[in-house]
Formats: structure tokens, sequence, C-alpha cells
């Protein structure tokens, strides 16, 4: 590890206790009965401990979608051509994908991420580029990152995420666009749960029953090739991950030691986040996952990462949308716990 | 049946299959793949089907709470006074509760009416009133109370309905608040499901083992005391509903009628929808159902009403609260539908 990465890891310190304590308090304060609102309220005390702040306000809300192309396109796993990685990365830039619909919907901004696109995209604004790589090798045949290169595309999510900070971050929510890249997903999922390629490969964007076969018998060739240590998150990454999931680790590792909560997208997101728990366990518990992905894998990552998904959409779009809904809730949760009235300031009677 | 439920009835048609067709084109021009955004692609679809529109815009939004007191807390059936009901209409009007709070985080505005509170609310700015009467019967010793004032009580919520269409109005929520409506809501439920009361009655705002035994006696009791007839909707209504539960029926007759999505609460709402969909059961059509509720008897009520609720976040407190976050993602699901890039118009390449 590089010194950036280790200091970022060792920055993650425990959720602030006492300040749970108190919002747990005052939840308990505030005009209905006990816990009447479920997870609204366990979210906003999770918030509590990750900000330190006892009635956090989240009002500067950013999305932050990490785009990567992937080799492994060359076998057939997808069902779209490489060249909608950067055709979609213009979308976003013009405002038109449904991350930018629902970014507006709930007041974020979209943050767009170079992180490894297989062709330069014209520089424009809006655009970030940290490119590590021009996509990544085919991980059927070869690693399909040198772990130099897995470290650089997280210190890309640390460095983006330190830069919206100074911009002004209360929550982040994570995305992806990268074609291809449901399969090294499947593959981290496999590699880190020590489950069959079988039980955590879906169709991503919609391959038939002879793509999803094929999907299979590529991440099972990869695993036995390569053989990622599941306690090494960065052998993972490397040898069956993607330049994009590493920069949403990246992202996830520096908003937990900035203690800014995080609302985790769907699978790739959660395999972002696999990694990033692998390399710190404790940044577990500033995630909150937006919502339960169709893809098969997600469930997998879900029980590994110990997270209750805020929703049930049958969303498998990716580009943070679940994510971005997500953030939507737990504002409202934030603003339950700050703005409603006690028993005794709306004189209502309690409990008998 | 008078004039004015008839009519409202008599106006309920199907929804719009052709508005339907052209939104389901549109949602296959877009740039996502096919069915990606799941529940929000079908959500907008229906939205288009209830407003004739097949790019409907909800900005303006509603939720509506009606509030009505039970004679049947007599018996001990909850864990709050009756007094708190008139406590909770004051704090949604000075803005305190969580259903204000939620309402503003949606953009949307509070409708407050009274259809049965036990007492006289002092006068003041927002208070709809529309007392039929000042609360209902002890439901386990006559009937709640009688088929003129059910008639009353759904036409109250038909004349609210129509004089916020007037202030205009694209998309409603409902809500309820009366200490002890759990019970005639699971009351509801077990005599239009046909569900013994101790599968559908559960906790309220909180009743120990005891209480929970004894509300499903005084339910038990009742049924088997007044016989509803669970094909006229007005007769369970009357014997063993609430005022307020008829108020939330009557909106969402008056929606269907007017073509206005109806977003539904938790259980006590659903007891309303189930009125409104005994009486007109293409009522059901125009129904969304923003949460599922901790309340067991809502499942039951879901599966009569053929509802898939939204979202699951362990809720329990009625307000609206759960139709409320609702809104938001139906508005959602309506703008990617309305906002979203072409294949073509962002030069996006289609499946391969």
């Amino acid at each position: 590890m590089t010194a950036r990465l280790q200091e970022t890891v060792s920055a993650i310190g425990p959720l602030d206790e006492a300040a749970m304590a108190r919002a747990r308090a005052r939840q308990d304060e505030l005009t209905k009965p006990r816990g009447s609102l479920g997870r609204l309220e366990e979210i906003a005390v999770q918030v509590a401990g990750v900000t330190g702040c006892d009635r956090p306000c989240l009002r500067r809300k950013a999305v932050i979608v990490m785009a990567g192309d992937h080799g492994v396109v060359a076998e057939g796993v997808s069902a779209y051509p490489s060249e909608v990685t950067p055709q979609m990365v213009l979308n976003f830039l013009r405002g038109g994908a449904a991350i930018n619909v629902l970014a507006r919907h709930v007041g974020a901004r979209v943050v767009v991420v170079d992180v490894g696109v297989a062709s330069d995209i014209p520089p424009q604004p809006g655009l970030i580029v940290k490119k590590v790589a021009y996509g990544t090798a085919n991980l059927r045949r070869e690693p399909a990152m040198s772990r130099e290169q897995a470290v650089e595309a997280i210190e890309a999510g640390i460095e983006v995420l330190e830069q919206e900070l100074e911009r002004g971050l209360d929550i982040v929510a994570t995305g992806d666009m990268g074609i291809g890249n449901t399969t090294p997903s499947a593959a981290i999922a496999a590699a880190v749960t020590g489950l069959p390629p079988a039980r955590v490969t879906g169709r991503g964007t919609g391959v038939d029953d002879r793509g999803l076969a094929l999907k299979i018998q590529v991440i099972e060739d990869a695993l036995s090739r390569h053989c990622p240590d599941p306690r090494d998150g960065l052998d993972v990454l490397a040898k069956v991950g993607g330049l994009e999931i590493g920069g949403i680790a990246g992202v996830i590792l520096a908003a937990a030691a900035h203690r800014v909560p995080v609302v985790v997208d769907g699978f790739i997101s959660a395999a972002g986040a696999a990694i990033a728990a692998v390399l710190a366990p404790q940044a577990r518990q500033y995630m909150i996952c937006g919502h339960k992905s169709v893809e098969v894998g997600h469930r997998a990552l879900l029980s590994f990462l110990q997270l209750e998904p805020l929703m049930d959409l049958d969303l498998r779009l990716g580009e943070g949308t679940g994510a971005c809904l997500g953030l939507s809730l737990v504002e409202a949760a934030c603003k339950i716990l700050d703005e409603m009235a006690t028993f005794s300031s709306a004189g209502v009677s309690r409990q008998a």
C-alpha cells in the first residue's frame, strides 16, 4: 500500500457512540410512538454516529459516477458494445441519463469521473479525468490490472472524494458506468464470499441463457487462473476487478475516513464496497445500502457487507440510480430527527 | 347510496390503455437497458394510464390527513388516550409532526381534515372541518356509525379531494390520525378478506400481549355481533369502521373518478382503500401502495387489493408518512419517463 491509501485506511475510526446515544434519546422525545419510523430512525442514528453530530443536516449531496472499460468484453459477456461507455459518459455530462434525472429530483450534483474508459473523451466542463488505463485487460486471460494500477484506481476515488469535500459535501452516493462490469463484480463477489460463480452471476444489461453460461465460465476460468486472495483487497481488485470498481472503493474509504455517510448503489458499487471492507473492515459502518438490485450476486455481497437495503425496486441500471433515491431517504430520516416537535414542545400526551 | 357518492363511483373508468402503450414505447427508447428501472418504469406507465397523459408531470402534490376518534378506545385497545387525536391535529397544523417534515421534504402540502374528532378543535387556518360525529360508537357494543354517517364520511373525503383539485393537484397521498384506529382497520381487514381477526390484528402504537389479546377479542365480538356484509362497503364501514377511514375511502374514490393517481399509506389507509375497492372495484387501478407497514393486517389488505408496496421501511406511524415518501418515488418515476434522453437524441448505441 502507498502512503496515501494507508493514511486513508488508518483514518477510519469507529462510529461516535455518544452522538448515537443522543440521537436515540431524541428519537424517543419526538411526537410519534417509539420506533414507529423503523428504518428511518435507525438510519438517522447511524448518520449521527458517522458524522458525530446528533442532529445531522445533509444539505450538500453528490453522486460520484466512476466510469471504466473492461477487456473481458472481448469474450462476449455483455449485451452492449464498449463504445457505449464513453457515449453514456457524454450523456451524463449533458444531463440526459437516468442518474441526471434522479439527481436533479433529489437535489444532488452528479460528478463524472473517467478512471479507465478505453477511449479518450474530449475534455469538457464537468468531466474529471483520472484515467489509470485504457480499460482493464481481459481477466479471463490475464490479471485485469497490476497491483499498482489497483492502488491508483482507489486513490483516484480518494482524490475525487476529497475534492468534493472542498466544494462542500454532507453525504455521497456511489455510481458506476462500464460496459461489461457485472462480470468483474461477480468475480469479486465469488472471490470474497467463496461462493461458486454460478451463484453470484446474473444477466447484467440483458444477456441470454448462452451469454449467462459463458459469463459464468469466464469467471470460473479467471478465478482458477489467478487465485485472488480474499483477505487481500488489492489482490482481488487487481486480478478480477475493474478500474471504476477501484474508484468506488476509494470513494467509500475516503468518505469513511472523513466521516461522510456513503450510500452504496447496486451490484457494481457493492463490489467496490467489498474491496473497501476487505481493506478496512470499519468502513462498513459508514455505508448505507441504497437498494437491492435484481442482479443475483448483490444479495451475496450485501450479506458479506452485513448491509440491509433501503429499497427494493427491481432496479438493475447502475449509474448510482438506486443510491440517489436512497440519498433522499437518508436526508428525510435526518430531517425527521432534526425538525420534528417533541412531546413537551407540542403538548402531546405520552403513552399511557 | 346518495347521488353524490353514486356519481363519483360511476365516474371511475378503466385506465387509458393507449396512453400506457405510448408510455411503454417511450420507456424502450430511453438510454437504459429495457426494463432496467424496474418498478419505476411500471409506476410511470400506470400513472400514464391514470392521467391519460403519456409523459405525466406530477408537480402539485398533497397529502390529505383524515382525523377521527373511536369509541372502542373505551375497551382499552390503544396505548395512547383519545386526547392525543386533537393534540396531534394541532401538531399537524403547526408543522411539527412527522408528516409535516416529510411533506416539506418531498414538496407536498398537508391538508388536515377533522372528519370525526371527539372534541371541538378551535377553528384555525388550515383546518378543514367536516365533522360527521364526535367519534364513532364503541363497535364492540354497537355499530360504529349509521349507514348515513358512513356515506357522509365518504362524501367528506370526496369533497376535500375536489376542493384540492380546484387548488391544483397532480397526485395525492392519503393519511390518517385517530387513536384506536388499528382496531377498526383490523376489523375491516377481517371482514373483507374473511381471515380470522387474530391473523390481521397487530400492536398498533404499541399494546402489550394482554392488550393484543383483548384487541382480538373485541374484534371477534364486533364481527359476530354485527355480521358486516363483505360485498357491501357501506355496511362494513358503518358496522366496524371509522370516520377517518370513510374519509380516506372518499378521497380515493374521488381521485379515481378525476383520474388523479393516489398513493395509499399503511394499514389504516389500506382499510379505507378496501372500502373504496368494494364500492368500486375499478378504483384499485388508480392506487399505488406507498409502503408495507409493520402492522400484520396490512399484508392481508394488500393482497386483497392486489397492490405491491413501493417500500418496506418498517414504518407503523400512519399520518401518511410512508405514502409521502412514495409520492416522491412516483414523481421520480414520471420524471424519468419525461426527462431522459433517447438513444437517438443522445447518440448512444443500442443493444447488440
